[in-house]
């Protein structure tokens, strides 16, 4: 990342507390040693948290923050607090320029719009999209987005995602020319919803932006390594991702449930565990960490708020890679490209 | 299943061939002795195919068809030979009377279309649904619906999809008071889109119908057990549906993936196999075969295009049952009730 940015981290947020905050926060130290933090929450208890982590103190500073924004929230109750919450400062910090990224384990809904209302979207960019990387047979992880920042979306907003997510995955998967997929229920060109459709001839129509539109992609194929970004609405795509997430987890508790059927299928499981347990690895959420907030003059990561030290980290590493790339320099190049075609 | 009715089985399609089709109605037949059946499709290759099932050929009759619907023939080509085609000549015979339900494995936009077209909606209804069954955590499959007859709906559309995904649960799955929920984005009231918050207002006041009316349910929810019956727009619940088959399909490619890892977990494998086919069993897709268009002046179901034997007769089994219970008159009867209340 540029020397000299620093990553705001809002140590109070997440449901694994400060310890696991800090924790996180020193192992992304460790991996990069030019990475600096602005921590900000309760001052007393993040210098105590520092003691165990001499390297950590070194390269930061704190942030007295009041008050935290509680898990349960309403947005619209925590945008009151902005000033005063360990969110809110951490989001103004970039805001103000001391900060390249924030980066929080809170509440999503609070932290989308206390994002929006203080870092405001980018010129060309109606809404901003919540972006994830997903798990794939691949050779890479999977940008989706948007994951639920807006409920209802129009042809506009889908080729508006469709240039961030490729942007964003330029940035986070290292590819020239992401593969791009509109999400949808078929894979002829008549199928689907309106919105879909005129998004499809939109990105048809467009060669040469800085990716490969490979057109429709069903849920079934998500996982397949065949696409690097899929777009769509953020009702649908939030039912997708939970969908994927809580199918995983039924097919786990699945397979608990046949190896402890019988003492053989027991013993079965103890020899091949370390087959299971690299399963889980591919599959544990904290190494698919930090999903992003696109389209804002400003960088966020949201960390999951169950997200281990490792997690953490890995949330701070998508938050210094964007900073590095100048992500948001790059959409808004792309936008204006776009812009530029139509006119 | 009421005595006296038959059962007309599109015998050609499916990718499995004529074979499959006959032996799943040969094994539908040895469940229930009182079941009839209505063959159609070429009726040579019928009836030389019958002579490996006596049992079958005193219980059915053949009905020839000259012509077959392909798998990636378009609806509206479908539609123009629905007097020729086995899947055609299926449908008109439920729209005569001749049979109590239609079963076919063949092309899902065409039999959609062409039921649709034969059987029209029933009165009270503005759009047919399909509904599936599919494996939860809990004591009884799930039902779900729409899964892609209706790529966009309005409120009043998931009201009729609830009463008549309750109505199905009752019949499928034996329950007295189905728990009904509607798929969104998140559980508080006022989340996700209008479409959505309205039908649960309607449902919300209407105590009176047969269902337990639970309010949302996200898509890391689904198969916990928690709901009988999931409601949603055709398009985010095709989405839903694929992402969950896709999901688990990713889970057991890494699984194998794993246990091919090394000797050590090859050997672990092997040892556990009864219970990863426990597993296997469990998500078999032919196992919860038989999607249900629902709304329609007669019952027509969809077998996967890719079901063995058994899975042909599972949906057999599950046409039976609607047919035992007069689903259609039922929802007819319950949608009355939600009139009469709105009135």
């Amino acid at each position: 990342m540029a020397d000299g940015s620093w990553i705001a981290i809002d140590a109070m947020g997440g449901d694994e507390g400060l310890a696991t905050m800090l924790a996180g926060v020193a192992h992304a130290r460790r991996r990069h040693e030019s990475m600096r933090f602005l921590l900000v929450g309760d001052e007393a208890a993040i210098r105590a948290g520092l003691e165990s982590h001499p390297n950590l103190s070194a390269a930061s500073e704190i942030v007295h923050a009041p008050e935290v924004v509680g898990s349960s929230d309403k947005p619209s109750q925590a945008i009151r607090r902005a000033k005063t919450t360990s969110m809110g400062i951490a989001i103004n910090l970039v805001k103000q320029g001391r900060a390249a990224a924030a980066v929080s384990s809170g509440n999503t809904g609070a932290l989308m719009a206390m994002a929006k209302l203080a870092l405001r979207t980018m010129p060309g960019i109606d809404r901003p999209a919540l972006a994830a990387l997903l798990p794939s047979l691949g050779d890479n992880d999977l940008v989706m987005l948007d994951l639920g920042a807006n409920a209802e979306c129009d042809a506009r907003n889908l080729v508006q995602f469709a240039v961030m997510g490729a942007a964003y995955a330029r940035t986070a998967l290292d590819l020239e020319s992401p593969r791009v997929a509109l999400l949808n229920i078929g894979t002829e060109e008549l199928k689907g919803i309106d919105s879909v459709r005129e998004a499809a001839a939109t990105l048809r129509a467009s060669p040469h932006l800085p990716m490969t539109f490979t057109g429709y992609i069903e849920g079934d194929r998500l996982s397949r390594g065949q696409v690097d970004v899929v777009v769509c609405d953020g009702f649908s795509g939030n039912i997708a991702l939970k969908t994927a997430e809580g199918t995983a987890r039924f097919v786990a508790d699945l397979l608990k449930r046949a190896f402890r059927s019988s003492v053989r299928s027991k013993i079965g499981f103890l020899i091949s565990k370390p087959a299971t347990e690299l399963l889980r690895h591919h599959l544990d959420p904290n190494n698919h960490n930090g999903a992003v907030f696109l389209g804002l003059n400003g960088l966020v990561v949201k960390s999951h708020g169950s997200a281990n030290a490792i997690g953490v980290s890995n949330a701070i590493q998508v938050a210094a890679k964007m900073v590095r790339d100048d992500l948001t320099r790059s959409i808004a190049s792309d936008l204006a490209g776009i812009e530029a075609q139509a006119a």
